[in-house]
């Protein structure tokens, strides 16, 4: 017999990107950072005494949440620490949105654009709520009445990932903050802002421009920006009510004592961590040079990754379609140790997301996609 | 406006016991380990790189899935890793029940013993999913009929702490057993063994006595036994079935790198940690007796703490009830930076839950308890 609800049971789980057991893997495929977290948070974890671990951590992580509300200029009461930024997005779909049956006045599901990160509509799948989609415009914009559409669903959460995951497409704050306002009591806004440390224009606009907003949530992590995938840490910022309920919902200590120290002295540091995004614009200017000379299209991107699409008169695959393109070079990277991105989904089939990774990893990257165009 | 779900705008949040600010307190009030983790795990936390922090870690804890399968005669496939004991209690109300307003045939609850961990019935309200009680017997066992009336009542989920909290009683594994085999087809039970480590008779019975049955979930703890509450390590043991449910609404990512390493490390070095949970046999011995002595009624525990009445003819408080003497008492132990648990809670007004420490801080404890018989 089965216990699981009906929803669990059918539930197609978040398929995370492909980790290789192996060491000589050039990792293109899961976004991360290609520079190591710096030194100070080596030292952080290191200085974690034997002590501080018998004991249970800081429920609401409080050096960290003193930390961030500093540099952001916030109340630590308008932050709250995440097991992932991941945490972050089940706790606000848990409490913003309704599970119940279909045709309960109740129900209140999440709202999203389309393409976005495919874990939301996942999530809404496990807690049973429903997802309305509105197809982005063909450049990645948001449509002019997205806010509109979503507020004539019913819709009890608006997930919007800026910078945009899949694409790299960048919306302004203006535009974002607009939304936000129209949104205000409808629907909470959680702007997923994972990327956004790798956007050249200024990390905290958007934060500036929802500041008088009531019903926005930003999400941050430590994953990709700085480093630290394998910590599990990320964050949320928004209005104290809203960040005072999710707090009553996460479980009673969410975060641990080596990740609370690590995340602080990332914070707290950077200004090295800032270097590897300077690094990160060069080679993303570089690789997206060096794949626009072969005749890809590339999307403009204000992330750690670029949206490729190979070019059609590439290898001689006579008969074969664009969608088969994309998913050949996919497996023929991935027979040279390559691992970039594929997404067997509408709209993306033709494309490849591919991590920008070190220079030398770019290098071996081109060499093989030259190697795929000319066999 | 408020944005979040009725349930969580009423709910009262789960109350972690006291985290003091400053170092020179005794702590006896959240069931730690007095005595540090081991040195292998230190040096496995040492020894995790800059670059496996870098890189998100294995989705699953895959090694630790592994160590723990070995150890306990399973397949990986019946275990889960989660952040904290905390998650795994989260995930299986998310996946073995079923919210809905009152009165809908689906609406699928939890039922518990009472007293319980007061943990069950706050997770249960954010996930707005109704509660089944029935009183344990005067003796802390658990009634005849228990069984029957959570079938009665339709729960999809029953939740046991064995060795029990907060009383210490543990039930023995046949009696257990009885009750899953009587539950199958119609919920799953789980099993909450956070205390085992400290029950004298050996820690695999459960687990052997309800091997075969389809709908069992052990919870183990890195927290108490393994002194590494500052970690956040949990996981699950049980029915493959059970364990893959689990495994799609979990967080993608939901135990860090560091944790995962430390947990692997101190589950192969358990002999090391056995010599504190024989350290907490011998000093709970001597902390009952000690109690016992000065006239507090002291009820068998099989965990690492001990649940006390102070007697009703300690200090001359003339006039005050039973209930008034335990919090007075607990309050005075405060004021001498000894911290140990109140419950405002039926039936447990008149008590308190008085962790085992080190032998220099039961002393201290039972100097103050002098102290405050004798003013």
């Amino acid at each position: 017999m089965s216990y699981e609800r009906d929803n669990i049971r059918s539930l197609h789980a978040y398929t995370p990107g492909e980790q290789p057991t192996t060491g000589d893997v050039i990792k293109l495929n899961t976004n991360e950072n290609p520079y190591p977290p710096c030194e100070a948070v080596m030292a952080a974890i290191r200085n974690v005494q034997a002590d501080a671990l018998r004991r249970y951590p800081s429920p609401n992580a409080n050096q960290f949440r003193e930390t961030a509300a500093t540099i952001f200029g916030l109340a630590p009461t308008q932050v709250i620490a995440t097991n992932g930024g991941d945490e972050l997005l089940r706790l606000v779909i848990t409490v913003f949105c309704n599970a119940g049956a279909e045709g309960d006045t109740s129900r209140r599901g999440i709202g999203v654009t389309e393409p976005t990160y495919s874990l939301y509509p996942v999530l809404a799948n496990i807690h049973d709520t429903p997802v309305k989609s509105v197809p982005l415009n063909s450049d990645y914009s948001i449509p002019d009445d997205f806010a509109d559409q979503m507020i004539a669903a019913g819709v009890g959460l608006v997930l919007i990932v800026n910078p945009h995951a899949p694409s790299g497409h960048v919306e302004n704050a203006e535009r974002l903050a607009d939304i936000a306002a129209q949104l205000q009591g409808h629907a909470v806004l959680l702007i997923d802002e994972a990327y956004v440390d790798f956007a050249e224009n200024d990390a905290l606009s958007l934060l500036d421009a929802t500041r008088g907003l009531d019903n926005v949530i930003l999400l941050r992590t430590m994953s990709k920006g700085y480093s630290l995938a394998g910590l599990r840490f990320g964050y949320g910022l928004g209005h104290a009510p809203l960040i005072a309920a999710l707090d009553k919902a996460r479980d009673s200590y969410n975060t641990d004592a080596l990740s609370q120290a690590a995340a602080t002295a990332a914070l707290e540091n950077r200004d090295e961590a800032s270097v590897t995004w300077q690094a990160v614009f060069d080679e993303r200017k570089r690789v997206a040079e060096a794949l626009s000379d072969r005749s890809f299209a590339v999307l403009p991107s204000q992330t750690n990754f670029i949206l490729v699409t190979p070019p059609s008169n590439g290898p001689s695959n006579a008969g074969l379609s664009d969608v088969t393109l994309a998913a050949d070079l996919h497996q023929f990277l991935k027979a040279r140790h390559i691992f970039v991105r594929y997404f067997d989904h509408e709209g993306l089939r033709d494309k490849l997301r591919i991590t920008i990774g070190s220079p030398k990893q770019n290098d071996a990257l081109t060499d093989a996609i030259d190697a795929w165009l000319n066999p």
